[in-house]
């Protein structure tokens, strides 16, 4: 909390925490087992997950996908999965899959029923314009996979 | 045909090719674009897949998981896919995920269906006391998909 605050009063725009944001930053402070964030802000650490159009275009796509990318994508799909969770009941997991030349696949599933099925490419330039389009596309994934799981609800609880 | 034939006089065992052997065949066969494999007998490609317990205590589990193992867990799963979809029509897709603790998933899905869920452990050490060993198992999970597929069709279709 206080560290929101700060925030809050370091930058001239407040920081609108979504239940989706809550949810990407609930993962990473959450796998923080050495402490690496605690005196960071949310917004700091939500950040990085901005990556704009001109800035896509400077990331290389050659080599491997950086490690730091690669847990942000996990925060991202597992912050969708745990958004499941909330409304469902459902106990998921996150499968992510990148190969060195950026594509891959993100999956998640409950039981049977694959609840997200995402195809990844260029993954090195993995971001959102905004905070904003990064919570309404994770908002859109959850809705989806919401849907689904209303729909099928026998599949996921196998 | 060919290679088949050489493979029964050049060996005192007569090699019973099921469904599940020939559609891993396949699945190696089909992806050798190099003609690497062209001369080699079924036999001959079947046998890395074979791991006695003894020769399973022997393969390091330190450190990344070897290529050739990788593709043939790869082989094996897509093996799968293909029996199912000969048998059901519906298209597949597998993705495997192996860290570098030889620790993972392996999932074969169609639609929103997960035919397949599979968690890998020591992958390093992936492989069957025997060719029956390796086709029974197979065939297990290609039996449990084709279930699924049948009691929820239109969760695999969409």
């Amino acid at each position: 909390m206080s560290a929101n605050n700060l925030n809050g009063n370091a930058s001239n725009t407040e920081l609108t925490l979504t239940p989706f944001l809550k949810a990407i930053l609930m993962q990473i402070r959450g796998q923080d087992t050495y402490g690496f964030y605690r005196s960071w802000s949310d917004e700091l650490i939500l950040k990085p997950f901005i990556v704009t159009k001109q800035k896509k275009r400077e990331i290389s796509v050659e080599g491997e996908v950086d490690p730091a990318t690669l847990s942000r994508i996990n925060a991202y799909f597992r912050a969708i999965a745990a958004r499941i969770e909330q409304e469902t009941g459902l106990i998921s997991n996150v499968v992510v899959n990148v190969n060195h030349e950026g594509f891959g696949w993100a999956l998640v599933f409950s039981g049977r029923l694959l609840l997200v099925v995402k195809t990844l490419r260029d993954a090195h330039r993995f971001g959102f314009e905004s905070l904003e389009k990064l919570s309404a596309e994770g908002e859109t994934l959850v809705e989806k996979g919401l849907d689904l799981a209303k729909r099928f609800p026998e599949v996921g609880k196998i």
